[in-house]
């Protein structure tokens, strides 16, 4: 029963340009969340022992005479959640003896090669164990393919999990995203500001009472102070509808609140892996203990055979088949749990992938409506400047000084010479 | 004898583009001044009382057996400086008595006409009167042939000599042009304000911490801030040396102490020739006393002769002749004084003209230099923008992905089933 989060083969694409592995289909949930799911869901369903313990897909099964001796022996050298790390470095050790000095009981342990490992209640193939695995998007650096392992925080006291790495990154994506739409509003007030001071100036009487052709260039020089400050007005005032409060608006609270579901939701998965995990050892110290009674008694019966030690050897050895099922019945249960989570891993974390790339396209885009806004800004700025260089052109001292003579000519009349 | 200074020829062409009267010509002084000097400066110099009293330029003489008389008259009648407004009102009143009524001794004073009216000093000839005058730069609307009257001020009370009016105009441009200085001063200030705020929001550390493409091209665009200061400093730099300095001292403080110069200069030919006038004055008085005492001494000479009334009537008629060379004299020094004064007026005002255009002329040029500016402010502007739209052209959220994931990736072996 091998679950197909391990398989092998690329995800297929799907219309929205997501790709699935082989067995795997999606669903969009009723809230309109589309749920990624793995065939293996649904038969790791406990039914009958027997069946299950022939399943040829179980080939250390096949390995020994009680499935159960080698499952108990897989398992417990790589279960220890807690030291779990302690043992992965044991197993060498282990494996390093020279063949020749190995004793008959170290040898079946021998025969029952290492091939997976479980780290905080995750179970991994060994290193070279296990079909290989290939990326669920290749080439794609997607999230689903890289945050399967928790990784130990920068103290290396207490360990993350792969997924609040998902999450901080969103975080500060939108943290990112808060300043950027703070330092546009701080360029917004130094355009208020400038458009003020320019339009008070364009205001300012002085050198109002010059005339003629060079008075009309000089009040439209003054004039176009004012066009200017207009430019400025409404570059901050788009800047602030079109670029500002869409980068301050773009996911609201919600966002926060719907990072934490994520967050609490896998993690509430990781905890029930932890619970079923620890049934599993449970049921394999049960285990261990009804085969070592069952041992016992059938060396009692080689000494002397009566009808009450063979009672009791049927006896133990139906309690030690009792305790083998006990024991699958929680590896299965184990197994939904964690492939539980691992669809809901990549759904989330594919969701996130998404999230991000629409946050990018957004800033992007109003970042882009920020250069436009320049552009016409300038282009405008250069428009007011236009009528000034018309009447500057235009500007003629003769037709100033006939204006001003028009007006100011005190008689025309030349002096003569007075007679006797 | 008269003077060029009513000719009714155009202005002949200079050089320097101005046009002179015939029977004139211009010389630079020794401070590079020019000059405009009417012949009839040097015809004007008392000779010969005869040839001049015989000189047939003189109409009104040939009138009458006495020179002096009609000089007299035609004098005494325009020539009560303070009452000049009324004698030239009261004048219709007389001429217009109809020709019957008119008695023996009136008709001597009709035959006599008016032609001339002397005001504040100043002689012109009567409207209508004299030769047509044209102006001395006919379609310029020059200075020079605009401001030979005195203006009454506002107030009425008193009057203001046409020259000071040209110079009140000089001293309005210059306050003109540093009231401009002062303006772009101010914008200068805006400039720097601007450019500072801009650097400064450009140093923010706001979204320092965006990664990837998106990063790169957030931190051009607060790059690009910074660069916009720049431009808006060189462009305030700018204006300080090519627009604002220029303007604030094209024409130092010499330009008043010149046009307090050309102030004194032309008030004292006015008071030579207020002086020169009063002599005037003085001479007829004394020339109208000898001819009462000649009439007196020839009505005794028709009573009784005798040899002692014979010397007397001799002695007085030479004493008359006398007077009447004297009044000749001063009529001329008048003359003289009042052609240098005209001269005077026609050179400066074709100075201050000259000056205006200047003024003008460079006010143009450096306020052409603020818009070249400005259009150079705005194109830099623009270029500021580019390489923010290249980097958000190039921006690329898979890109950003795998960079991010290459550094923050935990695991990318995917958890497989436990076995039992």
């Amino acid at each position: 029963m091998k679950s197909a989060a391990g398989s092998s083969a690329a995800l297929r694409e799907e219309p929205d340009g997501r790709p699935l592995p082989p067995g795997w289909r999606s669903y969009t949930s009723p809230e309109g969340r589309r749920y990624y799911v793995n065939s293996c869901s649904k038969e790791t369903t406990w039914r009958r022992p027997s069946s299950s313990a022939e399943s040829p897909q179980r080939p250390l099964a096949r390995q020994s005479s009680s499935p159960y001796v080698n499952g108990s022996h897989s398992s417990t050298k790589s279960c220890q959640p807690t030291e779990a790390a302690d043992v992965a470095l044991r197993k060498p050790s282990i494996n390093k003896q020279p063949p020749g000095s190995v004793s008959p009981a170290k040898r079946q342990i021998k025969e029952v090669k290492e091939t997976k490992i479980t780290i905080n209640c995750v179970t991994f193939p060994l290193p070279g164990e296990g079909p290989e695995q290939q990326l669920l998007k290749p080439n794609e650096w997607s999230y689903c393919d890289y945050f399967w392992t928790d990784k130990k925080d920068p103290q290396g006291t207490t360990s993350v999990a792969g997924f609040e790495v998902l999450l901080q990154k969103q975080l500060k994506g939108k943290q990112m995203q808060k300043e950027m739409s703070e330092f546009i509003h701080e360029r917004i007030k130094i355009e208020e500001e400038y458009a003020k001071n320019l339009s008070k100036l364009s205001l300012s009487p002085l050198a109002a009472q010059e005339e003629g052709t060079l008075g009309e260039a000089w009040t439209q020089l003054k004039k176009s102070l004012h066009d200017e400050a207009e430019v400025h007005l409404k570059f901050s005032n788009k800047l602030h509808t079109e670029v500002e409060k869409p980068l301050l608006t773009f996911r609201g609270d919600n966002f926060k609140k719907d990072l934490k579901k994520y967050d609490h939701h896998i993690a509430d998965l990781r905890k029930q892996l932890a619970s079923r995990y620890a049934s599993v050892e449970k049921a394999r110290k049960a285990l261990a203990d009804r085969q070592k009674d069952l041992e016992v008694k059938t060396q009692q019966l080689e000494i002397k055979l009566s009808n009450k030690t063979e009672e009791d050897i049927k006896k133990a050895r139906r309690k030690s088949t009792q305790a083998g099922d006990d024991l699958m019945r929680c590896v299965d249960l184990y197994n939904q749990t964690q492939c539980k989570w691992f669809e809901e891993m990549v759904t989330t974390s594919m969701e996130l992938e998404k999230l991000e790339v629409e946050r990018i396209e957004w800033i992007q885009q109003h970042l882009r409506q920020y250069t436009t806004l320049r552009h016409e800004t300038d282009m405008f700025n250069q428009s007011t400047v236009e009528p000034v260089d018309q009447l500057l052109q235009n500007l003629d001292p003769a037709k100033d000084r006939e204006l001003w003579v028009k007006e100011n000519y005190t008689g025309e009349v030349r002096p003569v010479d007075m007679d006797i």
